[in-house]
């Protein structure tokens, strides 16, 4: 029975007898083989598929481990600043806890379709007329003041359960992939891969880092191309993120994998994302892409070796973003019910 | 590793050395305990959440098998009206396997956000300018005409196929549960739940049928009401339909497993989402809320046994239709990020 990583995975989280034994039965996602796309490729190609969480990301991961703290640690309720993955998983586990979350979010950015979930969960949504970091700096003050747990990036317990996935992968294959490439946005999960490859090789449980590669949008682009991005632009929402909380982190990681780090554009990702969907059946929402779309950037430039495994991380459920692909699609001209009109559409 | 319900279950699925060893991972979705709702109610209720299949819902336990058994006898294309979740995982899988699918939609319903998934993997989307019944009446002639396999649910493999769900069932609960309570459209599911239980207890796996209570929307419930519905009509899509294909089926397993078929309003089914996010974390879309509703108007009325062991079905992933919920969204009016208008708010 599917029990959660805090059961799974006890031994190696921070879990004591005082842990609230919290779950949606998050992790245990599926390594699915990508073997149309690894053929093209010339490489043994499988997806971490994080966007069959029960929230829909692999935030799940973290979450479940920073709310079960937070209570814990005798906190009553949980804050957050967010208009994404972030703020349904939060609301999510609080749910499932019985305390509440509030969740601030920038006046100007409240996309609603991004917050269907955490209304759903029954989230306290606070719009803040003014921009992300005055709603992040009200969540912290929140936090200090009032004693609420914070559940953002800054909360070293995400990162810890976020290593999870690492372990999962090392436990389906019986060794790390010989690449590992992953969207980059606020560089956590990057982080929290080489964390749990680390302490994974430390127990002997796999043979050190794989080659990392953290793919950006190039809108959005910091690590990649090594410049500020105080307006970052993508329609990759989820790495739409210009000064990386954990970026120092994950220089580090890509450096001492001698892995690297690479922009892709927005129509590559967008490529990508119906690559995926149409060759594999597989459908992630757009920052989800970044990493196929890396891979067809360095295979097109001659820069990726052959028969490697490589292991291509989806963050997020295609269905939390629809929208971007919906605007694309021409619309459908009805034909007559009649066998004559549909033959010839068939025999196309 | 997990590789599909074909693989885990191939002795006892028709799989053959010829048939193709599709999959997206599909199965092994969680049984999540809903501890909160369940002391509510005084039973033990676990969700068996089919969300959580690779493109959203249980549909895919069947397609796959449906998909695979086409290949191995030699269609090289599938075929199926639909508007809704069989489209997305017919699509898939065809996807997946490299073979084209067609999907014929009534135009008078082309619902888009419906069809994200299925444009996103590739289908070849037909609209009909005609009813439900002409399209798939063309989607026979089709497969008759052109040996396109037609994939809608006169495909025998997709029973076949989605009996998975009740073997996990017993696998994790260590026998069946005392109750099944599920939502009921066309009638398949809870004919495969049935064929399902009664296979498992032929091996000695576990002790018969559940009571099987199948919940229909009073707006489409032709076998909970015994009388037509020419025009169903609920919020929960999924189960709108006025003439269930496999209602026969569903008859007997509701009679023979001392069960019962009873209807619920859309509010109660609304109310029974929101209870089921807001109070568990567990976000299911309208149709598969319906077997909580079916157990809260049970409690009501004083007709719920205490103490028994019950398995609600959630068929589908709440992101798979958000717009009922968010058209229910009051506006939120944003407050200055300053601390003194926000600790208010906090302390509410």
């Amino acid at each position: 029975m599917r029990k959660g990583i805090l059961s799974k995975y006890k031994d190696h989280l921070p879990v004591s007898p005082n842990t609230p034994a919290l779950s949606l039965c998050e992790g245990d996602t599926p390594l699915i083989p990508l073997e149309n796309l690894g053929e093209e490729l010339g490489i043994e190609l499988y997806a971490k598929f994080d966007g069959l969480n029960p929230t829909g990301s692999f935030k799940d991961r973290g979450m479940v481990m920073a709310v079960a703290k937070a209570i814990e640690e005798g906190a009553r309720s949980i804050i957050c600043a967010s208009t994404g993955n972030t703020s349904a998983s939060a609301a999510a586990y609080a749910a499932r806890a019985g305390i509440p979350c509030f969740v601030l979010l920038p006046a100007g950015n409240v996309a609603m379709g991004k917050l269907a979930q955490a209304v759903a969960y029954g989230a306290k949504i606070i719009a803040i007329s003014d921009n992300f970091d005055v709603a992040l700096d009200m969540a912290r003050q929140g936090s200090e003041r009032l004693g609420m747990a914070i559940v953002n990036s800054v909360n070293p317990y995400r990162l810890l359960g976020q290593r999870s996935a690492s372990w999962e992968i090392c436990e389906e294959l019986g060794d790390r992939p010989d690449w590992l490439i992953l969207p980059v946005g606020n560089a956590g999960n990057i982080s929290a891969y080489r964390e749990g490859f680390d302490y994974y090789a430390g127990l002997g449980r796999c043979s050190g880092l794989p080659k990392m590669i953290g793919v950006q949008a190039s809108g959005a682009a910091p690590l990649a191309l090594e410049r500020e991005f105080p307006n970052p632009e993508t329609i990759a929402t989820a790495i739409r993120i210009g000064r990386p909380v954990n970026g120092e982190k994950a220089k580090s990681a890509v450096k001492d994998s001698g892995g690297s780090f690479m922009a892709v554009e927005d129509r590559e990702i967008l490529a990508a994302q119906s690559l995926l969907a149409s060759k594999e059946g597989v459908f992630a929402e757009p920052a989800s892409c970044a990493g196929l779309a890396g891979l067809l950037k360095l295979k097109n430039a001659g820069k990726l070796p052959q028969s490697i495994k490589v292991v291509t991380v989806l963050t997020g459920n295609g269905l939390k973003d629809p929208n971007v692909l919906l605007s694309s699609i021409p619309p459908i001209e009805p034909v007559p019910g009649e066998w004559s009109s549909l033959e010839e559409l068939f025999r196309r």
